[in-house]
């Protein structure tokens, strides 16, 4: 019935422009998740928090008592040494998909905790959804189980975890709240970090397709989370990437399982292969395995056998065809050139339209939908060649994908190549 | 069903330091009111505002949203020039009382929707119910028949006068978005907008005691408030006055009835009399009547007159003695010289604590408990005389009263004198 503070004290500290006091950060998460700091008050806490930001210690402490809301996992009787990896999402982003298997068959066990994607991002679980029988949730011991039989999990993350962060994002996004640095960084990590992985790689996307649209803010963003990851003993790195154009061949979540069996198989767009690669090697070397080559791993099969048992252990049929949409819509060039931009924006939107992302939260997704890039920039094209490959189960989805790539792509000179890897922050 | 606009996007230009469009500050106003807009996104916005800001012409934009959202009153059937005045809040602020029927007395109708007072400040129909019998609700049919047969009311608004407002009132109160000064003028405002006043005077406090703690601050929401008055067609202006010190001798519901009745007498505290007087000759001028004196109103008893009409009209019987509080305790001088300061603020809770005010709005209040000032600034007093005489229902109450008293008046040099007016803003 009492409660150790008031809301409105909480709320008027960030207001004024001062620290919340460590007590208080601890009261207004715990009374938040039980109901006593009501949705309109950490509303108003979190428009401050975004307008006034947050000191790094106090950022500490607010992530902390976020993981303090739920359980931290505890990993110890895994044998082998944990190791993950987030991006922050970006478009035709399936490395998942290659990387967690890999990271296994190297040695390391990958405990990832995913999510579903909102907005023109596609989720990592909607795409593994689109494999015949495969589910997303799992109990603790059975996630448990098949880290120690197999070395890579990919699921649902369960109520259990960080259950202030889950209440605290959906509010955020009905509050224009989300583009905060200090609420995106303690969301990511509060769930990384309760989730037990010894070492953490972060994938901070930036670019047009991205959360983050330029590298300093990237930056921030990276450092930030790198700092809570350390203060919590998790060997945190974070890279800065390439988000202006889509990655690989692929949007969509069966389009993108199926990209991602080409890089399993030791195949693939080079752009793919080159992060997943780059990933693993920070994955493992967080895991104290730098002297593994995860490139024989592709090569020789191991990385696909790992695959394979992932999959069936979480109920999907590996050897199962994939669903494909029941219509198609080709974009041919314009005119004949070098495609010098294609905006991963516009793609993301494209996709999302087609049917492959969802605009609610409680929408389904269509496992079959999404767009195939039949040129990427720097390729040369001929005016009336096929530039890009529209997918959809109903037709009148088209339109709005169309009206979504205007714009969105260019012929001309060839563009300045730009690195996928920006920046390495440690 | 569907909606015109979404709520986050007008959340996110105000975050970002932008004005709201004009159709999207009336979309938000309305569908607030319907529901259609949720608390928590009201708060998000109200803590954008608060730190933001608004633009004169969004400011007024917003009011005229506030005002659309219910009635606003037609006077025309009241055959006198009609006249209101609003104070910010202050203690022992009892002025509405002699103020209404000598400004009715001497022509004009004065047709005031009132409030209860929370926190520190007494509401005055808190203080009118002290009276036997009295009512604060009356039909809108009762309201204009009282207007025009004893040319003064002072009742509850109802529930039909900008609903939005009575709304987020209460949403700022539980989020720390009170202390904005667009969101105070536009709450003011729209509610004095609504009420149908011809004209209006507005009684801005400023000192320990008042919202307004400075000068600048309160100039500053005069400037604001007058500006929506006049854009309105509601002849405006504010005075700034000294809530340094409390006004008057009394503090409490029936403590501060008894006052004004002396007042209305030709009697009573020199400060009250002056402040009455001032704001009736506003009142006067704004109403065109600016040859009639009121001084001579209380003189001859014809305030008085209207006073008892109005009471007995709503119920009250004039002449039943009022009620008194169970217990009293003396505060007595510490030292002997002049009482330099006496701080408003602290007699304010003191009188709160003793029960004159209420913690919730739910909370009853004492009719009889409160404060009576034995000695005001600048009286000279001698050690162990009564300065300060404390009155409640229950002795319980005395030791958070005296607590709130320490520190709150000093003995020593007369101090320097402090005009009660301190600025006309018209």
């Amino acid at each position: 019935m009492s409660e150790a503070f008031a809301a409105v004290d909480v709320i008027a500290a960030k207001r004024d422009g001062g620290r919340i006091p460590d007590e208080q950060i601890d009261w207004v998460i715990d009374a938040y998740t039980r109901g006593a700091v009501a949705e309109e008050q950490m509303a108003a806490l979190a428009m401050a928090i975004l307008l006034r930001g947050m000191e790094p210690s106090e950022l500490a402490r607010w992530t902390a008592a976020m993981i303090a809301s739920g359980v931290r996992l505890d990993l110890s009787s895994v044998d082998r040494p944990t190791t993950d990896k987030h991006s922050t999402g970006g478009v035709g982003d399936k490395i998942t998909l290659p990387l967690a298997p890999l990271v296994a068959a190297c040695g390391a066990a990958v405990p990832q905790l995913s999510g579903r994607g909102l907005g023109h991002t596609g989720g990592t679980l909607d795409k593994l959804e689109s494999i015949p029988g495969w589910r997303a949730s799992l109990t603790n011991d059975e996630f448990l189980a098949q880290l120690r039989s197999v070395g890579a999990v990919v699921c649902a993350a369960g109520d259990e975890l960080a259950p202030a962060d889950r209440k605290l994002y959906a509010l955020r996004d009905v509050t224009a709240t989300v583009e905060s640095i200090p609420l995106i960084a303690s969301s990511i990590m509060s769930k990384k970090i309760a989730e037990g992985s010894s070492a953490l790689v972060l994938d901070v996307k930036v670019g047009t397709g991205a959360f983050m649209k330029n590298v300093a803010s990237a930056r921030s963003l990276a450092e930030t989370m790198v700092s809570l990851g350390t203060a919590h003993g998790v060997r945190t790195v974070a890279l800065l990437t390439n988000m202006h154009t889509p990655l690989g061949r692929t949007v969509g979540n069966a389009l993108e399982v199926a990209e991602s069996l080409e890089v399993l198989a030791g195949d693939g767009p080079s752009d793919v292969i080159e992060l997943t690669l780059v990933l693993a090697r920070e994955m493992l070397a967080g895991a104290g395995l730098s002297d593994v080559d995860p490139a024989d791993a592709l090569r020789d099969g191991r990385a696909m056998d790992v695959w394979r048992r992932m999959i069936s252990a979480q109920g999907g049929d590996p050897a199962a065809p994939l669903p494909t949409a029941r219509e198609t819509h080709v974009v041919v060039a314009p005119a004949s050139g070098v495609l010098s931009r294609l905006d991963a924006y516009a793609v993301g939107v494209a996709g999302w339209r087609l049917g492959a992302g969802r605009a609610r939260k409680e929408d389904p997704v269509s496992p079959g939908a999404g767009v195939v890039l039949l040129a990427k920039p720097g390729d040369s094209v001929q005016a009336g060649q096929p530039l890009l490959e529209l997918h959809a189960d109903d037709p009148a989805r088209f339109d709005g994908a169309l009206s979504a790539l205007e714009g969105g792509y260019d012929i001309g000179a060839a563009p300045t190549a730009q690195p996928l890897i920006i920046e390495r922050i440690s």
